[in-house]
């Protein structure tokens, strides 16, 4: 019920068309009348992608492949695009047989179908990684904003020890609209990246390292105190994550 | 040097104009030659404002007032906008000595003299803070947005537990491009904000509070934990660095 | 033995009933009694349940299936209800052996009896739940109060970045008499809670979440720091303890 | 606006006393409306003391004797009693200048002024604390459920290396409605409190000890993991909070 | 009330030389009776040294000068031994006006008066230190035990990194009962002494050291895994505590 | 080589029954040697039961059952007493052919063969635990007390939450030289035994509880902040090293 | 590209050899060519044997078997020294297919094969460590230490508990130009030795114990506030990385 | 004593110039004997710049004034030169008095005097320092490998968000024989350099930042996490130890 709604209905009354008490009951009614429906262990937020841009994400960790192939189903159902992140191969035999043309992306641990829902960002958002074993979480940040609408770059391999590596690849982070780093360890690369663009950096600390690195505890320590401007950090290992905010930023007008 | 720099001293040359020593000279010292300058206690970068939207920021903690003055007198003669963070009144008296149009923004603990470097942002920021104690780190956030060239809108006192101050103001939250929320404790102001909007939301913690407050941990750590999505976090406290982010945000064509 | 009974003892003394050393002994030995006795492995403490309201719970945890399925057997012959927490399939398999009309709650890793023992409570305990996943906690709280003799209202899936969900289930939470709130990741479904009734709140944090939720802790800290009024707060993942608070204040007269 | 006034709205459009526009602004302006004035620096809420029983209280640290004052005189204007936290005795000289009758509380920190708007409390709120150092908070627990309308009874220095103490008192606990127990350094109080009575348990830990008391942290850690049944905790040194929840207990009906 | 005086009391009963009325009340009476009286601020325990082997001690910290006057002022009346630990210069001055021979020892900040209430113990207590800045707590552990009525030898600047001036008193360790050994950064030394003597060992880490020692955390840590068999650890800077448990030791018959 | 020894050397140089060479040879040798042997993977040192009253016990964690078999033989042979710990039922299978009547404690996952090596203690050695859960450690201290020839008295079960159990048992609190106390959760019980008694106490947190109790820093940390005097701690679990400690003091003369 | 290569290529283009364009072409190629190659799941940089005095070393920990033989196969290809970490023999038996003569080292769980390309250093690296537990870690120094060109000396089971075992090798430690001192629990031992030496100490804490040990942390903040000079500290188990630095200062002139 | 004091010793009692009482008396006397004198408050040890290749540093924190001042004037009366560190004008004065040609460096907080018994070092020792708040420990640094007999080379302000300044440097980089690299924040400086040279790299967190820089937690953690290979780390702030190390290093023949 919008304005233009509650205006007609206010007519209706004046017009004797509607009693005050019916009137009553239908604005009452709209007050309490929640925009989701229930799927018994999850309520499926079918206002979420007006609101926020994006369809209901189905977050697979904790959830039995039988309930995330029955969430999927309803989210193709209803037309929209699907991402499944956190999950496996199990998840995907079931949400394939129900969703035919799901996709697995076996290193990002996600399951996408593309809808006609996403409307295209305006740039390129460029995903860097400092290790091979920050890939993982680079890939779930890529494919996320790929299924967002977003064209994707990837830069990978560019650790801070090696720094003629990324330097060689000046080029493709001068040319890119946002920048996601995803490092473990010491989480060094978002402070030498943001001080070589001059665009949003959000930097992933990944939980790769041993000893001190405190299951990325480090990295995201490290993240938050760099000395380049321009820096926001998300969770450990929340590649889902900075693709959301990376394509919020890239979809702005 | 940039690219036609080269051709047209390679071209020289091969004209002749230039020997092979000359030229090799010139690409050499090209190569060692660093934007910056020297001021005895700290390098003042006059390409930075090229390459990342934004001129020398003095961090004034640490600083003398002395200091503070010289760097601030060297920046406003070379024609840009000043900002000085995290500084105090006594520093202001001797500022003002030299820039007599700076200004001191007392809640904010910042000097600002405006130039005319700074190109308009697309929209506006909003910066929203949880409670009274917070405003200090809003307003460095407002101060340095409003520096930086964006139109800034304040929403104050809006915690979480009287969600209906938050709620009446909907409409301000979703006029603005990029939100900035602000808030110690339990930091669960960014989680609520980011479930009513779809533009990026920049989350700072503050480090209002005691005991299990930990300094601002608490809240930092809730705010990377949030539930909602679109929201990165910057370090305790630091209104400059989110204020920062937005703007680049705001700048983007 | 209580103050009639040491009265009846003194006077026995004085009627020369008893002799001073056989009231002496009496009296010693009395003040030795423990009122409890010993499994072997645990001493069952028959008197706990008039102390404090509610009979002796089966932390299961560490426990054999063998373990927990003689105690329990021991409580149900006394003729009082039976409650065992964090338990499996494989241990009421066995009770069952023992106590044919044990109930197995799934989700909730418990087994129960209802005896007759427990007096009901004066009015309702709302469990709010802010996602799928804090799910076992909270029907520990649920099946735990149910147990205790207090009548449950579930509200789950309200989780604080959906804000509409939870306000529109307003009513719900203003008829209850206690409120337990079960969340995870950054905690902060208690401080919305908090603010919107005026009945005592108490928190569990859990631990779903994946790195700087800390296993809890965040969630934790954010609860102990809550900007609300009215809350407290128990160990991680306690819903058993929640909701035996819930219960005494629930049965005060 | 309550249903009343709503059914009033609809039947003046029905009965044409009211044009559809300006029922839609008046609906339109009761949503928007905010039950909050400001004070430029803060909101006072005068809703509140309907909503959650108790008015405004003001936390004192971190605002100026000034501001104290002055949010106090308009909460006294308001009618209404006055309590400020983590206060001195200059802001109390100010605040006496304009609220004659306020009272200041050294030990406790704080400043009341009690009103008629507190409706009584049930039964006894009992404040244990451990040692000497405890007082500062036990104390403010002790005002602040005063003020709040409730019956209050010390129970002080019985810590639980002299046991005999607190056995000695076993019937000032037994005749509490609800207990409050303070305590520093390993904070076991709660335990052996909540072993002895089957009434709720509020702890605060405090911030007294050194070392690995961690201003805090370990008495805080000993009580959310306390063996006893029926204990629930608020933040480190936090006296005011657990006053308030045992207050909304006490208040039951 | 002994065994001897219950068997009167009971007597008297049968001999009808008092009612079973009065009985009850006496019997009550003493089951009530704490053996302790008030000051006003701190009850002062009379019956604690026939318990634990030692008068009451005054923890300084957070007391008042007067506060500690008086109390030392009743401790020397009963009799008794005074230990005043964590004072100043400040408390001495107002001590000594009513106990004129009272010691302040200024690098262990403590205050002494010596009783004639305290056994002597049965061999030496031995008080090794790392460095320097130790010394403080070292001092505050010597002069305790020497108030406790033992021998005390001290053995200071013996630091790992320096083993030959350990090891060139190692006819000292041997001859020691007891040995409490002071230290802070690495807090290495008990395990080093641990391994040299077969007495036991009781380590006391100190806050001395900067950056990574945490304020004596490392030491405490270091301490608590030590590789050398027989040594346990008290609190952080807690000189006092070692002392007394050393004492309690050396007094074992 | 002892002062004799060294004497002997000089007389017969004296005596020119040997030449300075060879007296310096033997010196340096002397000098040289170590008193211990080398098993390959690890070096037993047959000293040591002198120097610290009792033969190299065996740490089973991270060895293979041979590697414990056939260090258990070596120090068999050598006439003295075993111990094992943290070892299970496959190491004791291979233990058993070597060592025929070497012993498997169960619950204290330790093995065990009285030599004729260990004198016995003074006194007794009591053992409290406060919980089911914390047997394991308490009697990994058990057998280790026992082993080394001290007299034990268990007492299991008697948490503070449920004080009258220890009440019930002062006669045995009183009676034991000294006193280990095994508690996990808040690691309350300390500091309420040390109240009760004058005897050295030993604090042995356990890693018993969840969320957070971190796996005994909880309990730990509450050990070394007791308000109880005379109260030393080990690390978390170490039932072993509380039980070497204990011997110690019970062997002093 | 190097000096002489520039002037030549200006000198070409001086005697119109190469044209503007061409030239521009060559050094703009050269700005960007970077120095490695692309092996799809990693960048192999064989400049960097040349830059670091070492070549790519292969961590072996989160890489399948598979593409550690296809790393192993192309370095050995190149001619150099092959080193792989953190891995095991399923992986070793892999790499064996491909390059026959590599050897696996069980304790120190590495793969290695020398090549020709590795100068010898000029003294002797020495290994010590504290207990058995710590030897993989030690072991996998060693084995660095070794391919990288250096003569090692082992010292194990040299724990601060016993110190005459360590004592006795004075002469080792003495003869050794770097040495690397590998403990867990307490981490004394580097400060031990640190005295006794004045060559460089390189401290690695191991990950060996057991509650507070906190998984190396406490030996590694043991190692940090080491009261010796001359020591510092690499991660947890980080032997690899000990070694690298103690060759690289072994390596030099 | 060494070897030929002890063949000297033998010769003696062979030729009956010296009885075997004697002998014994003054081997145990050298065996007790050690090399060190005691000031009262700090033994000097006079071995030690034999041993370590460096005389006693005065550590000025926590030491008087007039301790500093006659340390220091023992330490020169000793013909050694002198290092204070930590300390301050109000020492620097004291000592001025006593050691007329005594240095103070107003930065680095140190005082010295240059001895004529350090030998050069072989190379060149360079300082790096990320940011101007990092200069106080990179000057304490400076000074301590400078009276360490070093050359000493600073490259300041080289932060990694401005990588062209560093990279503007290498050849500076390039020339050292041992590298210290200075950073606060997020401490990422170190993995930078270490990618960019092959001599060894110590590296020093300080304690520069704000919020979740924890007081250089951040930073040292960053360090021991480094990517780079051949860095080490010493403890926050410790500039003395970085110089003292790599003084060690530089100093290897």
């Amino acid at each position: 019920m919008n304005r233009t709604h509650l205006r007609a209905l206010l007519e209706d009354v004046q017009a004797q068309r509607l009693t005050p008490e019916a009137a009553q009951d239908r604005l009452l009614q709209f007050l309490r009348q929640a925009p989701f429906e229930d799927l018994g262990f999850a309520r499926v937020d079918h206002h979420r992608s007006i609101r926020q841009g994006f369809p209901e994400v189905v977050f697979g960790a904790g959830k039995t492949p039988e309930q995330i192939a029955s969430i999927s189903e309803r989210i193709v159902a209803a037309g929209r695009s699907l991402l499944v992140t956190r999950t496996d191969v199990q998840a995907y035999d079931l949400v394939r047989q129900r969703v035919s043309d799901a996709v697995f992306h076996d290193l990002a641990r996600t399951i996408t179908r593309q809808g006609e829902d996403v409307p295209p960002g305006r740039g390129t958002v460029l995903i860097a990684a400092a290790g091979t074993a920050d890939l993982p979480v680079a890939e779930e940040a890529a494919v996320t904003a790929g299924i967002m609408g977003n064209q994707v770059d990837r830069l990978y391999d560019v650790g801070v020890a090696g720094l003629h590596r990324l330097l060689a690849e000046h080029g493709r982070l001068s040319s890119a609209r946002v920048i996601i780093v995803v490092a473990g360890m010491e989480g060094a690369l978002p402070s030498v990246v943001g001080g070589l663009v001059d665009v949003p950096v959000i930097a992933v600390p990944t939980s790769v390292g041993y000893g001190a690195s405190f299951g990325g505890v480090t990295a995201l320590l490290g993240m938050l105190n760099s000395c380049a401007i321009g820096i926001s950090v998300v969770n450990i290992d929340n590649g889902f994550g900075a693709a959301a905010i990376a394509s919020s930023i890239n979809h702005l007008p």
